[in-house]
């Protein structure tokens, strides 16, 4: 069955007068890019100048939102009020979307940053203030999630368009997480294997554990990289090797 | 003859635990409220904070974007491309946007803070560039400008609505420019005298000079303050005085 | 039995155009001065004021390092690799040591501030790298720490200098912690109260719980604030107090 | 006539996950490296690590102090009363001093970093204030300057030990000006030509402007770059070179 099917990539990570990963060879192989919103990466001329770049190729935005820590990469956890949680996203929201009015665009997707991401698969309640503050912000929005998590949970009660993401270079453990880094084969290195794991698992639209076990969720979306040459390399095959087998690799639309 | 006059302050300049004068007070006596915008100070919190106080009071909200400098709180000047600006600006304005929009308003009016508001005044270009950004993002927005300066001359080129904006508690050059704080005379201390000067000033549509000389110009608007009791007084007796002489103390209209 | 006392509060909390509490009016009652040092609160301006200041006035100098974390003034708790922990108390021990030595003195003590104190109290192996960074950056530092907590533990491990903190407008629960703000009788409001118990807590050597239960402890200072008019009258009388039953107020030595 | 040459580069200019350059490439041809100290680049761990690395390396360190502008990488001016430029040098100079001792080091130079730097090259009063509060800290600090310009004034006026610098990939005009990177030749790119160019100057002890002008002044170490390849080639270049022609390269010290 040929299956339409999504490839994102957090861009625009730069501030400043740093940058991280190669943004412009990563647009040649995805079609969506989550804009990171000036707290945690970011700053008002980056985002303009990536999603100018990201236009021009027919990549949608996505506003990627994190917590308010530029040293820590919004990598580190935050304990904030829920009001506090809402007003940090919206803010980063309504600046995102006005950077991609002026471009021409406009966001399509809305995806957590780093430990807000980390928080929002293991609390409901935390995931689901979240995604409310950006169905309120745009109904329109499609949600990015990790299926058969606190997220889908959160956005099942909610009902608004989400779509599941898994990712191409990571092993799972069989609760639908990801093995941890510090493990050995945590990392898929190999853009042949990558992609082979990524078709089987949009085929059966299933999570394709390390041991085996298929976990059985939707999968819209797979979340690549562009911070080294192989992560660029795992992109280009996951690509390649999707479209040889049919599916077509296209940006997320509400009406899935 | 009766006219319409708008009172505006700033407002929303806390940070975190941090806060500055007595919004809530203030809130009493103004028409227009200039909400910071999280660069130099103002985090989402106390930006949704202060809106909703504002807008209880039927107080309209404005954008008061300044340069990203919280330790100087915007009042050190940096020099920026302007498509930088133009970014910062852009920025800026959608975040409180959202924000207005969550609590129930709107963005009424924009008027530039601190170094960013002064080279605006001497730099038609640099002004221009503000606010073609601002009414690119919303043509209904109302400028506000200092009359005589290279702000008006930006305006009177862009065509948009603006209100020309004088102070209750400054002394004037026979330029138009405020004599220096570090002068005799410079501040205004004396309600009964603050009012009677704006009275004045409204009535004849004239920046009135410590001089005495008269400067013809558009009076829209006056900016008070709440950092201090007295500054809070200055805004109580001006306002009062303002209605006393007939005139109508109400927010800014695009339509005036 | 006469004992020697010290009265800390923290102190140059600002940051740039803000400030909290009147740190003028506290000098007057306390012999210790917790500087904040930039990363939580406490730009170099304000650190050197506050230290030109407090040294006018024979009042002690201490560091008072927090997490990187203006807007939430360091009470959001971070994770942090040891390591990272201790580069970041370094970090700021050095720059308010050279800010100290600039205005004429020297840092004497050292107290971590909000949530990494918090975490500090629950968290032996966290204290302590802590404070080994302090004592190897200065050994004559005397370490504050609350009495009874995993601090103490650390201190014991430890071996330096330190000194048992407690707090003059706080209630305690009988292991030792603060009742939490949010249950009724937390907060101390009655200068005449507060001070009475402070005088038993210093002559009993004891934490005096709202239970009524004593838990011995070694008591060397005192916490007090200057935020409101109510927390400078309960400086002032505990101070006027303790001395009133005999107790020499003077500062912390490491001699003691 | 045989000469001592240090060479210099900018080091740990990366912040939180960012980073610029190669810095252990750099490392194998540089004599000192200039520390970023937090404000516009460098946090504690990059601090930490960076001077590490040199250290291991035999590399002398030096604080390189900037303006608190990380957006603005510290390239943006920022006008600041002079009590708060001493401030914010100093700050810096503890935080790196203390992170410097903790590595086994200490610091052995100063140099001013970006729009500070180029403030400073102008202003003798500014240059003044910044190289005083330098050897305030520290007496036996080298204090690296541009010869011929407001910098060199500052220091003969105050006396200290200092160091004169020039650029091995830049032209320079005939009043010891950098040409401006926007002008045609203002980037030398030949490794071979720019290694030509820093042994005449360092044996001719005068800048060779672009026109083949000379302007005698003392040279005493020569700055390197390393974030791209060609730079790093720049590096190794220039050192081999100034060995061949009998130099020796070595770190700076005060007692030349």
């Amino acid at each position: 069955m040929k299956r339409k099917i999504d490839l994102n990539a957090d861009m625009g990570e730069g501030f400043g007068r740093w940058s991280i990963g190669d943004d412009s060879a990563l647009l040649e192989h995805i079609t969506s890019a989550n804009i990171a919103c000036g707290l945690h990466a970011g700053d008002p001329d980056v985002m303009a100048k990536t999603m100018r770049a990201a236009l021009n190729k027919g990549v949608n935005l996505g506003a990627h939102p994190g917590f308010p820590d530029l040293q820590g990469f919004g990598r580190r956890r935050m304990k904030l009020p829920e009001s506090s949680l809402r007003n940090m996203i919206r803010y980063q929201l309504g600046a995102a979307d006005a950077m991609a009015r002026a471009e021409g665009g406009r966001l399509r997707h809305f995806k957590l940053h780093g430990a807000l991401s980390n928080m929002a698969s293991e609390d409901t309640a935390l995931a689901r203030a979240c995604y409310e503050t950006a169905l309120d912000f745009d109904p329109d929005l499609v949600i990015l999630i990790l299926p058969l998590t606190a997220m889908e949970e959160a956005m099942q009660a909610l009902g608004g368009n989400w779509a599941g993401e898994i990712f191409a270079d990571r092993a799972y453990n069989e609760d639908a997480t990801l093995v941890d880094r510090s493990q050995p084969g945590a990392m898929i290195h190999d853009p042949v294997e990558a992609a082979a794991n990524m078709v089987s698992m949009v085929r059966e639209q299933a999570i394709i554990c390390a041991s085996g076990k298929r976990l059985p969720c939707r999968i819209d979306t797979i979340c690549v990289h562009g911070d080294t040459p192989e992560s660029l390399e795992i992109a280009r095959t996951v690509r390649a090797r999707l479209q040889a087998e049919g599916n077509e690799v296209r940006p997320l639309l509400p009406d899935r």
